[in-house]
């Protein structure tokens, strides 16, 4: 078993160690080896375009995350973006910030995760950049789309009387991650691992972005990367609006139960603050009701819950029972003090 | 005057800093603020995706190329590829990886130099991404353009009798930089001025590229953006032809001269292998001249130089009089050794 590090092979070694890899689709024009990758447009629709970057040590910790988990959500992280304005992934491109010491194999590692996560959604990967860096490995990626005009889905589009769904279960990743951060000694067993799986593994809501967008079910829509609290936040402040979410609709999962019935805390405060989780969180006419039941009949094994309600008051509040509470401000990046 | 760190203000904080400065053309459908930008497509053309990274000591130096410099370059280093394509840019994304404890006017210097350069080719910032780092700064930009098909410049198309040619002059990037590096009181006086205005704020040869595949004078094409012998090594790669150029004919600053006779060292050596031009290299059918002199025509400032010839024999040869040597291998990123 040879052990080489990146900085041994030279920058064409290893693009061409994965680009080797990819397989383009037709309307790949010029795939990854130019100075550009060029796509023929898919007619009638409009682009989409995000990017989003994890950090070693920040987004990850590749001391208990396995490398194909950091490439999987390096790109998840993306798609969940797309998801959320409703479009269709189509391409993306995958920087590299590299340490000198990296371990090849972990490269490919992260570029496996990343391939078999594109190739479910057939996804191509159709170029991107490699550099080395005296900081921690970095990914950064970019990920583009299509949407017709008509299907897109906004943040600023709900309206008071609205209601308000999530996907699936909220605090799955946190807990998972948690989990992960303990001593392998701590762990209970397997009883966390669908958690622990949903934290690095997250599965992007494309399917439901997407047919949320075709019948114009949703009236807003927003991806929960840094919690459901931050989510209801900017979707209320872009539609100017207030939003009541009533914490016994929450959707937890056995999981998320089991691990703060052991720890005595309060998993309604993990639900909303949680990030990671990859939920869409979207509003709904109340008119538009039967749109909703269409296209969740579509999803098939994606849960949806409604858990509150747009206002015409800005206030932005937790119900329970009959006791109400300020939503807290939520997990903001970067914020020291 | 107030001075504070990226980590005393939130997320939120830095991203409307950014975005309060922007304006949006019509065709951005969705610019920043929402989970993805969403733009309407330009009839009739490819798009062109292609991204870039410049990361604090690898690519840069905060200590001596001022933040305005190194926001211009993160830009212009993605246009340069764009041109290099015969594309036309449209669209940024910006993410940058911030260390805790840069100071947010090094931010907004950063900004002003990569609004500043888009402003120039029309090009909108339409999202991106700010994370925080225990690493250096780093800027990912990821630029898209667009090019009618029959307009695409490769890096494969050369064959055998087709001439070469470089815009602008060489190793004035590499000549700037070394300049930079020394001590203040080294350096000798604004003789070099020139060059370290091209290594701090290349000029993306847009134009060059636009005009080049309109009217399909070029055969192939490619950037410099790593030197010229690594340009002339992947465009006969690509092409699969040998490429011989003619080192009396490298076109060579007054600032580049100078600075070789003053060191006593080769400036061909520089030409060859001084990478950070951002000159495009491009080859011409001998037949298509004609069209060459049209494209020039419209170039006006910009110098074109024919530096060589493409053979059928594999080799990559700089001739000088009669003697010849091999191309040397150039520089390449991230080998150690």
């Amino acid at each position: 078993l040879s052990y080489s590090t990146v900085s041994s092979l030279g920058e064409h070694a290893l693009i061409a160690r994965i680009t080797g890899r990819l397989a383009m689709p037709p309307w790949v024009v010029v795939g990854p080896g130019d100075d550009a990758a060029v796509l023929q447009p898919k007619r009638g629709a409009y682009d989409v375009l995000t990017t989003d970057a994890l950090v070693d040590g920040v987004h990850f910790d590749l001391r208990f995350v396995p490398p194909d988990a950091v490439g999987h959500r390096a790109l998840a992280v993306n798609l969940s973006d797309l998801a959320a304005m409703g479009a269709e992934p189509r391409a993306a491109l995958l920087s590299l910030l590299l340490p000198d010491s990296l371990d090849v194999t972990i490269l490919d590692g992260i570029v496996d995760g990343l391939t078999g996560l594109a190739a479910r959604h057939r996804v191509a990967l159709v170029g991107g950049n490699i550099t080395r860096t005296p900081g921690p490995l970095a990914i950064d990626v970019t990920a583009t789309g299509t949407v017709h005009g008509r299907r897109i889905l906004r943040r600023g589009g709900a309206r008071p009387g609205d209601e308000v769904y999530v996907t699936g279960a909220l605090g799955d990743a946190a807990v998972g991650l948690r989990h992960l951060q303990q001593e392998p000694a701590d762990r209970a067993g397997d009883a966390y691992d669908a958690c622990v799986e949903r934290y690095l593994r997250p599965e992007p809501r494309v399917r439901a972005g997407l047919l949320l967008g075709r019948n114009r079910a949703a009236s807003s829509c927003m991806d929960l990367s840094d919690g459901l609290a931050d989510a209801v936040r900017q979707v209320a402040a872009a539609s100017e609006v207030g939003i009541t979410l009533d914490a016994g609709a929450l959707p937890l999962s056995d999981g998320v139960r089991q691990w703060h019935e052991r720890h005595g805390d309060d998993p309604i405060a993990t639900a909303l603050a949680g990030g990671d989780d990859y939920e869409l969180l979207f509003t709904v006419r109340p008119g538009h009701r039967g749109r909703l039941r269409a296209a969740a009949a579509l999803m098939r094994t994606v849960p949806i819950t409604r858990i509150g309600v747009v206002t015409k008051d800005r206030g932005l509040v937790v119900r329970s029972g009959t006791a109400t509470r300020d939503l807290p401000t939520g997990y903001e990046h970067f914020r020291a003090g």
